[in-house]
């Protein structure tokens, strides 16, 4: 869609966009003025010239890629410090049992969960998402969107509300979701939402994580890690601490401004983005690798090929560690994940139907 | 020491290196090349390329600085989040009551204290350094090695003796001291360290924060944000959280490579430096101003006056937040913090003899 936009280098067909999105061209301009000027130059004046609100900014710039109305978004830390964050906040004074977690989370959500529940006295229940049984014993329930491994897509709007009919509240990990499918958070009403904005997103490597507390709950968020960036008035340095009436609560320490503002420039690269036109992309690109990958090979495809799914498909291939290498030594770049799945990501803004087609060809040569 | 090697702007007295570092002149190219090469051409295989293991790696750098032999610091997280990690592990298990922080830390310590005491059921208690009373109920103490707002330091030596003398472990938070005074953590035998990498280190904005961990506290130190990058086998994806036997249990999340890497690269400005040699001439820098202010002003100095001490000279002035933006218009960049304290910090690696004298002289222009 806005190949044009990005760096890719010569010769190299890339579809792990899934685990590190490509780099847009402005980017390292940018980074120069960031450094040279507002670091070098202008040195700590910067923080009232725009770094100190970079967080809720970005947040709103994200916000709008993912259904959140401005003011419920707010980005820094990682994914996994987010999900510590929501879950902590979610089962603060419940008086239920058990936290729920998809039983093929990405592993950090299912750690995070661990932990929570060794702090807080709960259960973690790992449950097959079409069997949650979430009932008044569930104290929050944790799902990832896009499942990494398969690309299997959840249903959101089913799944919070089965949520909601028990009493529950739901985190979503939007990690492999964010910047590939039309999110509608406010209208489903979701709890709270984390993810990452270097996959999909194109934000950098390791590039600052997101968090998303809808304006109804953010008076009742308790920030565990109640850090001064999250204070009301951080610059009183007060003794005790009196979070911030809004999304500036989920704030914690003096955030990455180098990642923060690279991802501040990557995101130009959405502007003006429709996402439904995003989502229809990226549904043709997995088609087309789908419908060539089984004329040109006999592997099978563990992506089921219904509608929605994630932008990507994961491949079950025994040797997949060594055929991943050779792909990526004759230009496609995959990635590989345990034991024996072979993962291709589609970023409808810089992959073609061309990449498509030679990636497909090349696994085929290589396999046959 | 070594102005040469920085960014200072042309008519720019800069005494806040406290707060936020100089731009060392060389690390605006490295991030082109990390942009550009690093993420631009090389993409999802520079994790493999030196990404993966920075964390440890830069942290070692910055263990150099701190007394700490290798594999015992690792970077990553912001100050705030490290002292969560630190706290948590240290009072795990415990069977005793008190956190006791020093009553004049840096907010976010206090504000963090507050939160692990509640998710944990100890009290909180701030106690002056000179009479913390360091008894049988204590869980472990949080002390701040130089005073963000006076400057003056604790005696580490003595403090650690104090709390082990009573058996409880020690956190100490080295933001304000680590880049200027030569620590000895594993010679003192600290519990836990951490510390940011933005002021005096000169890191870059809201660099990455760091944590010590010595080894023989590693085998039982619990990381309560049991993220993935923190696990034995991380690509692994396993379903259950094994930490790291060595320090990178510490790590939580991915971490901000951008930041991390101009990190790296302010580092470079350390390579060869001694630490004695550094906390000399910092003392004769804060010596002259304090000569000089009091030469010229009859304004009060709040830091003390004795040996050891911060890198800063803090000033009580009425009028300090005005006060501070005229010395800014003329060039002279320090900070105040609420409600009447004027800080200059003096980072011995690019203030000179020349930059005090001056700046004493603008300041006496502005009160006078």
């Amino acid at each position: 869609m806005r190949r044009e936009l990005f760096d890719i280098p010569e010769g190299v067909i890339y579809l792990d966009g899934n685990s590190l999105g490509a780099l847009p061209k402005h980017v390292a301009a940018r980074m120069q003025e960031v450094i040279s000027h507002q670091w070098g130059t202008r040195l700590i004046r910067s923080w009232s010239e725009g770094w100190w609100e970079a967080p809720q900014r970005i947040g709103d710039r994200i916000g709008r890629l993912i259904g959140a109305a401005e003011g419920q978004v707010v980005v820094g830390d990682s994914t996994s410090v987010n999900v510590f964050k929501a879950l902590m906040a979610a089962v603060k004074g419940t008086t239920r049992s058990e936290i729920v977690v998809d039983e093929s989370t990405f592993p950090t959500d299912g750690y995070i969960a661990q932990s929570v529940g060794e702090l807080t006295g709960l259960k973690v229940r790992a449950a097959q998402p079409s069997s949650l049984d979430i009932n008044e014993d569930t104290a929050v329930v944790l799902l990832n969107h896009v499942d990494y491994r398969t690309g299997a897509m959840l249903d959101m709007a089913e799944l919070t509300g089965q949520a909601h009919a028990a009493g529950a509240p739901v985190v979503w990990d939007l990690c492999h979701s964010a910047g590939v499918i039309p999110i509608r958070l406010d209208e489903l009403q979701v709890d709270y939402a984390v993810g990452c904005s270097y996959k999909f997103l194109n934000g950098g490597p390791g590039a600052p994580a997101f968090i998303y507390v809808p304006k109804h709950k953010q008076a009742t968020f308790e920030n565990p890690l109640s850090g001064w960036n999250g204070h009301r008035a951080p610059f009183a340095m007060e003794a005790s601490y009196d979070p911030d009436p809004g999304i500036a609560r989920a704030r914690v320490g003096t955030p990455d401004i180098l990642s923060m503002l690279a991802l501040d420039a990557a995101l130009d690269v959405w502007d003006d983005v429709d996402m439904q036109v995003v989502w229809k992309c990226g549904l043709s690109l997995t088609a087309q690798f789908r419908t060539h990958v089984t004329r040109l090979t006999s592997l099978e495809i563990i992506t089921p090929d219904e509608i929605p799914r994630g932008n990507q498909i994961s491949i079950r291939c025994a040797d997949a560690k060594n055929v991943m290498d050779e792909l990526i030594a004759r230009g496609v770049i995959g990635d590989h994940r345990p034991p024996d799945v072979l993962r291709f990501g589609f970023a409808p803004l810089y992959v073609t139907s061309g990449d498509v087609l030679r990636a497909a060809e090349i696994l085929a040569e290589i396999v046959n």
